[in-house]
């Protein structure tokens, strides 16, 4: 199973008075990495949403190495650093797709809730996607 | 019932390389004054959703006639220009704290709908803020 | 010189505690399609700020039509309704590519200043841009 | 010295479908207090901005421990963690202002850069911005 890089075009709004991309959006871009590769592998988060289950962010972190403008196109690559199910940590990569240098890197951990707010295990409430992210971890 | 104008402090994550603040921002300065206004009549927008009414915004105007800049506190004053209930009309002044200038005007209108996603009367199903708004109308 | 619609994916961090897009985004949007529209024709918007020139919105306005939800591919198709070299006016049609409903239309009207915030006609600074807008105008 | 926490209302447009404030807003919110912090020891961020040095954010992380919904004020309080003039290292607690339970920590890194891009130091370029941080470090 191959992941693609998530490609995502820097709009006008997201930059800020220093020129350059404001750092709170790589954030936002990481999200779109995510939601991009449950749908690479065919388990959108719609679809786990529509089973009352939520996969909120516990922790984020971003180290920014180069700056980012308006108009350029940047790659994020995901990993699946960790997964047990309960717990699982990504991490990223944006580069810019041009000169292919890094931008940025990031990471990300998160838990899964039921509709109560209760931590659930993804191996049991669905095992499909728990095999998903098993399978890619293992790359 | 006077209705103190809502004061907003310029964030620098709200400008754009052009230097000043993104013309989308304004949009959500109408909506953060919205909500204090509801607050000042002690009728926050939370219990209007607790109650399963949402207010959601069916259109919105923006004319920009100056420029704001990171750091600059704008004072956004509302008024209630069309209110029967049904159909809620708002119209907004931003100016410049310090020196009075207008910034920007705008106008929002809404309707109320109840959990299922139909029209109701505000009237009918929440008597209280029908009043207030028809009080804050006829000033 | 046919246009394209451009395509937006609608994020996770666009959507409000409604559970659909946040209105004051598709103001983001029309932006994401100007930019996309000048790429079109070859003349990105990087190339006009690049000689000095920049075009800010002087208003917007944005009629909500129908819900917008995470996941949903929207098409935004632009028209320049009216363009004299000193003022720009775009419409906008935000439609759900899957189901072909509108969802929003829009307006925005834009001027041209240089670098020292003096209004500039385009066809006198950049007459290759003028010319590309009227063709489009005339279509 | 004393700095007070920062104080801010949470907005509506700063929710997401979960119902709960989106986790990218944090890293604004952590940059709102540093603007509120400079302004505290009288030396706003324009300030250093008009002297053509700029303060990026070098990394920043975000330990998400409770949920925060729209309406809600929260305190964020910040700590010179870490300071020699060329680096900087800011910590953050997010809490709620009425019950003061804790919903965030954060931390982020940042450098000084003159208008060519090149690394100063503090301490050289702006000795009394230097100063105050210093003092505040040492509480």
């Amino acid at each position: 199973m191959t992941i693609a890089p998530y490609e995502h075009k820097v709009q006008y709004y997201e930059t800020d008075k220093m020129g350059i991309v404001h750092h709170s959006n790589y954030i936002r871009w990481f999200e779109e990495a995510r939601v991009d590769f449950l749908e690479q592998v065919n388990m959108p988060y719609e679809d786990l949403e529509a089973r009352g289950i939520i996969c909120p962010v516990v922790s984020v972190q971003c180290k920014y190495v180069g700056m980012t403008h308006f108009g350029d196109i940047v790659c994020i690559s995901l990993k699946v650093e960790e997964f047990n199910g309960i717990r699982l940590i990504l991490s990223y990569e944006v580069k810019d797709k041009r000169t292919g240098e890094l931008r940025c890197t990031g990471r990300s951990s998160h838990c899964y809730l039921d509709e109560k707010g209760k931590f659930v295990s993804l191996k049991q409430v669905c095992p499909e996607y728990y095999e998903v992210y098993k399978q890619v971890e293992e790359q």
